[in-house]
């Protein structure tokens, strides 16, 4: 598949669109909440709600004929190969409990295929910023961080990382056990921080189930253009049609490793 | 036991451990890291080593006769009833992945019992200080935050968090699975981080073991100045003498709870 070659439209848009959700979510997060409060009435849905309309409102302005998939509003057709993927708060356990670990997800798909993303953090004002084919940016504020996976050649030496034990159901907890006993370390929460903290060489790999299109779609330019490689838990690409399974590696060599041995049942 | 008032000397020292721990630990974060370098010469080790050193050169200066037990370069004994306890860099994890959720914590011992403590995150500039009897106070840079535990009144509604489950070894783990079938949530990561947010009304209960005094002792005029409840898993105020079980609780009911949920296995 040729991708056509993306305008600086969309990347302003992109980025517009992060700004505008830092302004939607920042005023709810570590807001008192009321243990009576009702779900749709909490700072989480409030904060999602609010920042995903903002950021629809100007897609649409600006690409009339993009279609629109968002975690809280859900499917917008489009007129052409074009979509946005949108997950105003992805690590909504992590807003909840006030960790600024919880980030905006933002990715624009060709035909399916992701080509342009953003992961941003409202309040650090950390962003990363991935196009096909292109070198991943990052800017920190005041966090450092260099582009770039670590080089980090066997499982034996690698440091694993996945956001929830409780996201492992069967028959994924056995094929994660199966991989965690191999590697050198385990951290745990992280969301798709994490993914950024991989494309920064801090992390060499994350394995994780259960996830959805707008949970995925804006991790995998910014990891192939730190370098690494993302795909299902069988290494193939990830697509809409995918199991929900996620295997994000800092190198070729670490994911056929991984793969392997996700295979087996601990 | 009656706790002599502090004087305004040991908040300022703790304060300027804080701050030089801070100088210390900020340039070796998200330092690249060959997969080959040595354990005694990874970031973390010199960035802990380093704001250890700075920190007790401070204490010993400022107060000659205090004693000074640090994660790092152990016990020095002091002339008399108050011990400085150090852990420079908490959350080790999560130092080596690029998280910005370990922190500095930093400990005054009266007779064994912490009347005056710090929780420092060098990144973000959040800040928490605790003085036995008076509030907790938060200073948060530019990240929002207000001192109170919440009033959750019972397990089912409470946001559970621990660390990691790698921390929780038989026979904690059983107990700990018995806590958390009875809760609305649990999520993963944090360190003392975590305490931090139990302060800030964030996170209902935190239950965790394997814990060392440096691990603990900053915590508990932190949580106790924001009206929660911390003691081991029976129950039980924390002394250096303690199993390791650390159990916070933003309210006195929840903790009763807390405590018996704890005892049974699942």
């Amino acid at each position: 598949m040729t991708v056509p070659a993306l305008s600086s439209d969309v990347v302003e848009t992109a980025t517009l669109c992060a700004e505008i959700a830092r302004v939607q979510i920042r005023p709810h997060f570590r807001k008192p909440i009321g243990i009576e409060n009702k779900e749709d009435a909490s700072p989480v849905t409030l904060a999602d709600r609010a920042a995903e309309q903002a950021m629809r409102d100007i897609i649409s302005q600006n690409h009339p004929d993009h279609g629109i998939l968002g975690e809280e509003y859900g499917q917008s057709a489009g007129q052409g190969d074009w979509t946005w993927v949108l997950d105003p708060i992805d690590g909504t356990r992590a807003f909840i409990t006030g960790r600024p670990s919880f980030t905006t997800l933002i990715a624009l798909l060709y035909c399916g295929r992701p080509v342009l993303s953003l992961i941003d953090q409202p309040l650090t004002g950390e962003r990363w910023l991935g196009r096909a084919g292109a070198p991943t940016c990052f800017e920190g504020a005041s966090f450092p961080g260099q582009v770039g996976t670590r080089a980090c050649g066997s499982l034996a030496e690698a440091e694993l990382s996945c956001t929830s034990p409780d996201m492992l159901i069967p028959p994924f907890d056995g094929r994660f056990a199966s991989l965690k006993q191999k590697v050198r370390r385990t951290s745990w929460g992280g969301d798709a921080y994490g993914y950024g903290l991989l494309a920064l060489g801090q992390i060499d790999l994350i394995a994780e189930c259960t996830m959805k299109p707008w949970d995925w779609a804006a991790l995998v330019p910014i990891i192939e253009g730190a370098g690494g490689f993302i795909s299902d838990w069988q290494g193939n690409p990830l697509t809409l049609d995918s199991d929900g399974t996620v295997l994000a590696c800092g190198s070729l060599s670490l994911q056929e490793e991984a793969v392997s041995a996700l295979r087996a049942s601990f």
